[in-house]
């Protein structure tokens, strides 16, 4: 299939080696052009704008860092919309707003292009292991255009809704969902650290026993050592998309306490210099709060 | 081996069964002397009072309701405590405080009598299977006295510590945290339930990727469903265990604030006249706020 | 002195009349004409496009209900700014965000016109009997240009930086205290009620020793009554000034845990309906979550 | 009248001069016998057991630190209870829990004798001044008996209800709403610190125009310092204060969230060594939090 991508980042390179790995034929687009080299030598081509990624290509897929870079790469200066062809496809692969999905949804329908939101669920080494977890909505026969794509990119599709944004939301919601248990474990294991206990035993007894979750296993690896470098995912990424998901629940009134609450750790672990660091880092506001050093 | 066994309510019953399921000889006791009977009618000898399930017995085991209960039966009128022979162990199983445990401790060690911790991970259906998750602390040797009886009764056993009081101390946290997951999900559900989609469609793709734990899909599923009845572990229990990890970060000077925040939804929960429905019901203050009915 | 003024809402068409009443020469300029009315029979003059309001004055006022409506009037379609004479000075006296202000100023500099922030504190009534609090904040020489403005205008002027936003930081914490004893107010007038007792008696103790202020007062009094309507200061105002303090405090890295907790109860309250209510109205989900009526 | 009088710690002592002051007969009793020494000097009797502070006097005042004191004073070894006349009657003026509150009511009416709950706002200094306010429940006719007494000791005299318990549930809701007030100075202060402007002059504002109330002046001014010793009222009492409104929260099925925040500040506070501090050093959280030293 002829397959535009824009966005190479750590996410978008290793998606879309596995794009071309599948044999599909390969544009790509990355603001910084040298990230784009080492698929050109696997056989993609490269386009000097972001439109160029998007002119006669079946497929566009974008997985981008946040709403601003989507906007820009989409409706900005040689942005990739006006060049999609009408029936071609953009599937919308980046953690971006449940607001910004609406309003692209509106945007493709009005050119008579296809949206499909397929936001994923898996760090940098799962994009490269083709294991990615890949939450789609959209119409069902958008999804089906797209589904060897998919199948590439990742290990399990789940097709949510056919109101794209649904993807977002879920999206999202499973991020708070990750930042639950890291603030969680971080308040127990600074518990059970200050009672003088070992906060790995007890960690081991809950991913042996209920909490048999890669989740847990891997947050609470991170946690009980105390050590958030390097960072798989920095904390002003885990703050923005906590602002993602309270945004959403503002617009549909509700509140989201433990979403609130963990807002504020966010903001108190980069008061605290903690901004470079992996966002588990807010278990250290728990330690410091518990006169843990 | 000849053991006491004190309690025999819905977590008790199941225990004590395996117990003699297994070949030992038990004597048990409990308030209610009809609980007992079916028992009686296994095999066991049925105690009058609390003493003579303590009374020549190698190891005496409790699974009480609550610090009172523990007290009254141990330490109250023709308490086990004092009957309990110097060298034989007490294992206690019920979910009591860190404090009350710590107490027990000392109280045994005064009397040259052995003190195994040994709070359970699992519902009453995995105490009648065998299938307890067990979290023990002691010294040592007063484990390995006790791994056969552990052995019939679950499906693991953790040993955290040879401070008694850490098992209770990691009972609690790990109560906390299932109170954790059925708050964010709960959260989560109603955002997405007032965007107008569906959450089991959401938990479903949790459960199938990061989240494959059986505490997410069971109390996941519970809180999709909004139906909270018949309970398996009433929303008054919650707020007791709710209550002990509390007072055991207070007695360390750590500040808990999920535990904070949970603890507030059982009050307006019960306030509302939820009362005698399932702790996951905490989850209607959630929808309330939200406007969901 | 010849003065611009834009923006006849509540707050804004008193105090206009009180600079005619002054003796100022006043050119006004509002959305919906009509409310101009009143102010042209006692001799202002009425602009037809916001720029009218700004040209050849030495002082053009604003106080215009949030973010949007300023930045329309002063750099929208015919806006106020361009035509402001350089070395006139704006005063922008509507409760407006941080960052908004201190765009404002730097446009303002940018084309050699004088900025002075000056947000109020105060109802309507307040504004009419020229009985407002005024937080300046600009260069000394700018607020001194216009001291006989705010003496028309307020019964008392702070002046508490020479860095205009300062001002409009030191307005939405003053708000933000308010929105506090609304919550606190609830909080406790929810126990006393549900303990059978009257929260009346207790405002009475509170405001005749220690809380003798009008702001436990006024609140305290529609607190314990239960009745939000009609509105002084409607809800989604209250939730719109939190959100502006929460992103000042997000822009410094600074978690604030009570407003987040308002935050939470201003959407619980929209969600149920509340949204024409004063803002104090956030009550009634303490009193909801207490189980009262 | 003929008084006795229990507890001369900073507050009792000035409390207990006043109604000397007044002509009253005094017999005092003091766990630590040196603090009743001044006023022996000044004309007191000493009783050498609590009991004896309250056999033959009409009136029996109680000034202590906590619920425990209080029951030990009252019912403990040589307690006072027994040894108090059938009609006389009992003012209990310490800051105790709402449930202490009802029980001694209890008692008191079992033996015949009246019980008056009156505790106290005021600080050791106002308490010296005869300055505190006073906060009373009881029967009418029992409270008329006391009037003088109260006179003597307070600028004001407040009846809220006949049943005891109110008046404690009062205080302990006014010492909450005091708490909040430190805990949104310390948020406020915190964010105005950080984006480089005074809270002094923010504070000045707020005093001179709405919050002109004592309250805010003095922590304001406290937290504005980042100054909290010497300590006024210390924090681990503000925590005791805290969990007795948390207590009497919990018996209403009441939730308080702010409450809930201010218990965690007192604990983080507590963990970084300020037990020594005033209550009012949990903006010290606040500003950690907020990366300021």
């Amino acid at each position: 299939m002829k397959v535009g991508f824009i966005g190479l980042g750590k996410m978008g390179s290793g998606m879309a080696r596995n794009l071309l790995k599948a044999g599909h034929n390969l544009i790509v687009y990355n603001r910084t052009r040298s990230h784009a080299e080492p698929l050109e030598r696997e056989g993609a081509k490269v386009a000097a704008i972001p439109a160029d990624a998007a002119g006669g290509v079946q497929v566009l897929i974008t997985m981008l860092a946040d709403d601003h870079a989507v906007e820009e790469m989409l409706t900005g200066e040689n942005g990739a919309m006006e060049a999609l062809a009408p029936g071609a496809v953009h599937i919308s692969m980046s953690t971006i707003s449940v607001a910004l999905s609406r309003k692209l949804d509106q945007l493709h329908q009005e050119k008579q292009q296809c949206y499909v939101a397929a936001p994923v669920f898996g760090r940098p080494d799962a994009a490269a292991a083709a294991k990615l977890f890949i939450v789609a909505a959209a119409k069902p026969e958008h999804i089906n255009e797209c589904r060897t794509l998919f199948e590439a990119m990742g290990q399990k599709l789940f097709v949510v809704s056919d109101q794209p944004a649904a993807a977002n939301l879920m999206k999202l919601s499973g991020n708070f969902l990750i930042s639950t248990v890291i603030e969680s474990l971080a308040e127990t294991f600074a518990l059970i650290r200050k009672a003088g206990h070992d906060p790995a035993k007890f960690l081991e007894v809950m991913t042996e026993s209920l909490f048999n979750a890669p989740v847990y296993r891997n947050y609470g690896a991170m946690i009980a050592s105390n050590k958030f470098e390097p960072a798989g995912f920095k904390l002003p990424l885990g703050l923005k998309d906590n602002r993602l998901v309270l945004a959403a629940a503002e617009e549909n009134s509700v509140s989201m306490p433990i979403a609130s609450l963990i807002r504020d750790r966010f903001l108190s672990a980069l008061a605290n210099g903690l901004g470079e660091q992996d966002w588990a880092a807010i278990a250290r506001v728990s330690y410091e709060n518990a006169g843990l050093k």
